[in-house]
């Protein structure tokens, strides 16, 4: 049996519970499995963390994510870490992002199943066939350019940030984009998302994307969107953006949590944080194998119903599916739990089990779902 | 009779065509008015001005905007001037915004008549009652802040940006959401989004409006929302945001561009830029007087449609009903073509005349639009 190590990183709020329904899901796969073993182990990340130990990210969790096949996270953050606290939970994981290099954000943003159109807050008929796969780039860009607090400037009464890109940095989230948009067939149009009518780093962002597609894929079709425009299209008409949409940190952090509510609860929605540079050699055997993945939840922390077995977990165990695609190549195990997640989801008159949590207005309890899910599988 | 000078800037693709309209209706406004005279006057701006004189803001149209008591603009841009160019349209309308300090723009999303809750991609339910009028910050942050291009920096093969805000920019911006909230009667709620989470020049900001609206206007109501969330707020429930939201640059102008999808078409929508610093004891009288305002419709110059006749003049007429009431205090004749416009676009069932442009997916035509308003008022 081939083994696997998984971190599994918990968190704050409703993390540990959402995550704990993941775990079970993983764990049927792994003892069903005639071929592969998974070994969870659980660290502090996050608030939990800076309770117990002082700092969001303490080494020996570091270290553990560094020697871990993939990581499984819940959610960080809450009300008693506050934003104008030193020591804040999203330290520890933009530490987590750096320290690994997760430098490509992957978040789909589809239907898990057409009966949630009913909770979309778009109307069906512009809803319906949604299908984006949205690439943010994670470690460039505003979040990790220099800055300067209110005090720390020469000019004693200013603050700033640094948007700032380099040409491998663009070139290697390009890439990612182009060999996820190559594992489709036939492959999928890539959006690229910028400013290029303003920002110098948006300018370089355009021409590096244009140059490493028309070099090294040549066979993809690339069309450019200001940020603005895309934040409008992406309500307004979102299958226009179908396929792969490729974008900076910080429009990727907004874009992506825009996307997010079409398909009717953030609580549904996977995502990955990848590693490994995906060399011009990978462009003939389109697939991307990342160093380091990290999987989790789109959602926070929601702490007002952590605790209560109410979370909806789906997004969670969606991303364990995401974390076997593509940290363990197990795409057979991944399918098999998106199905599951599927039956789960469907009305009962298509033949699914028409479960609801409390998001999107049932009561469907969280364990109720890992129950089925597992029952399934 | 009292005389104002509006400067007319048609611009480029559809933007002549739209502002014809508002011309009409300024004129009506004029020539039957007991008390005021509008004197109106055009001038070259964006890609047509590079055409004609290889600059979009020519200093005689600049000398013009500043001797004016409003500019009344179209839209400037087109495929013709592309990204890529050295001189492009944007610059001229980045320029303007600088040189006449016009740091305040100001856009009102809601729902000119209820019978367009048809034509928004949000669900009838979700969408009704929107009412946001979203205050972003012109000449500050990214778009203002020192940049290098590709080839510039220190290191070769990097471009930046720098986000960058003062106390007093803040400041201002902040006290023009004030007397906007404070002109409606129970004041309404001020929302400040940023990204304080992540970026110094967020914290500052949130210091900023926290500490202004304490000490000048401690009877508003504020809260803060990250970028990140807003953007999902928007589509979910844009409702949520009701009253005033107040944002920095590059923010308001993605945040300003989703919201504008939500009332059914961005043809429907204007805007104002205006300038001049409301002072601490303005706070008393809460009226916010302009030195300078810019005044155009928030869409594009669609230069696919330009020139037939079928583009929506509704966000420009209303955008000179807005010029009417900050720039020149003619409140009285600005709500006058706001029921106007109403009227035109209510459904016949409710006593309205039920006129749909092309992008309602109606064939009324551009002047037809002019002509009713023109006739109800
Ligand atoms: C918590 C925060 C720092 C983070 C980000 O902005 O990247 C979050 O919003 C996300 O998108 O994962
Ligand atoms: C044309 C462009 C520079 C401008 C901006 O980004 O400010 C436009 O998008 C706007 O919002 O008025």
């Amino acid at each position: 049996k081939k083994s696997f190590r998984v971190a599994v990183l918990p968190g704050d709020g409703i993390g540990p519970d959402v995550v704990a329904q993941a775990v079970r899901v993983l764990e049927v796969v792994s003892a069903t499995s005639p071929d592969i073993e998974l070994k969870l182990e659980e660290h502090l990340f996050g608030g939990c963390a800076i309770d117990a130990t002082g700092v969001p990210l303490p080494d020996s969790t570091l270290q553990a994510c560094k020697e871990a096949d993939a990581i499984l996270m819940g959610s960080v953050g809450g009300p008693k870490w506050d934003v104008n606290s030193k020591v804040r939970p999203e330290q520890g994981l933009l530490g987590l992002r750096k320290a690994l290099g997760l430098y490509a954000n992957i978040r789909p943003c589809n239907f898990a199943s057409d009966s949630l159109l009913a909770y979309s807050p778009l109307k069906a008929a512009i809803a319906q066939g949604t299908d984006i796969i949205i690439i943010r780039e994670l470690i460039g860009g505003a979040y990790f350019g220099e800055r300067k607090e209110l005090g720390q400037a020469a000019q004693p009464d200013v603050a700033y940030d640094t948007m700032i890109y380099s040409i491998p940095e663009v070139q290697r989230i390009t890439r990612v984009a182009a060999q996820i948009a190559l594992n489709a067939n036939p492959p999928l149009a890539i959006h690229s998302i910028d400013k290029a009518n303003v920002l110098a780093s948006s300018r370089l962002w355009r021409k590096v994307v244009v140059e490493t597609l028309q070099s090294e894929y040549p066979q993809l079709t690339l069309d450019h969107t200001l940020v603005d425009s895309a934040s409008m299209v992406m309500v307004a008409n979102p299958k226009k953006l179908n396929g792969v949409v490729v974008t900076e940190n910080l429009f990727g952090d907004i874009l992506s949590d825009e996307a997010s509510v079409i398909p009717g609860s953030l609580g549904l929605l996977p995502s990955a944080s990848l590693a490994g540079a995906p060399s011009v050699a990978d462009a003939l055997s389109p697939e991307f194998k990342p160093t380091h993945g990290l999987y989790e939840p789109i959602h926070g922390s929601a702490p007002d119903i952590a605790g209560k077995g109410i979370a909806n977990p789906i997004g969670t165990i969606l991303s364990a599916a995401m974390l076997l695609r593509y940290s363990l190549g197990l795409d057979k195990y991944a399918a098999a739990i998106e199905t599951a997640v599927r039956k789960v989801l469907d009305n009962k008159d298509i033949g699914g089990f028409e479960f609801r949590t409390a998001d999107l207005g049932g009561s469907t309890k969280t364990t109720e779902i890992g129950d089925k899910i597992v029952e399934v599988l």
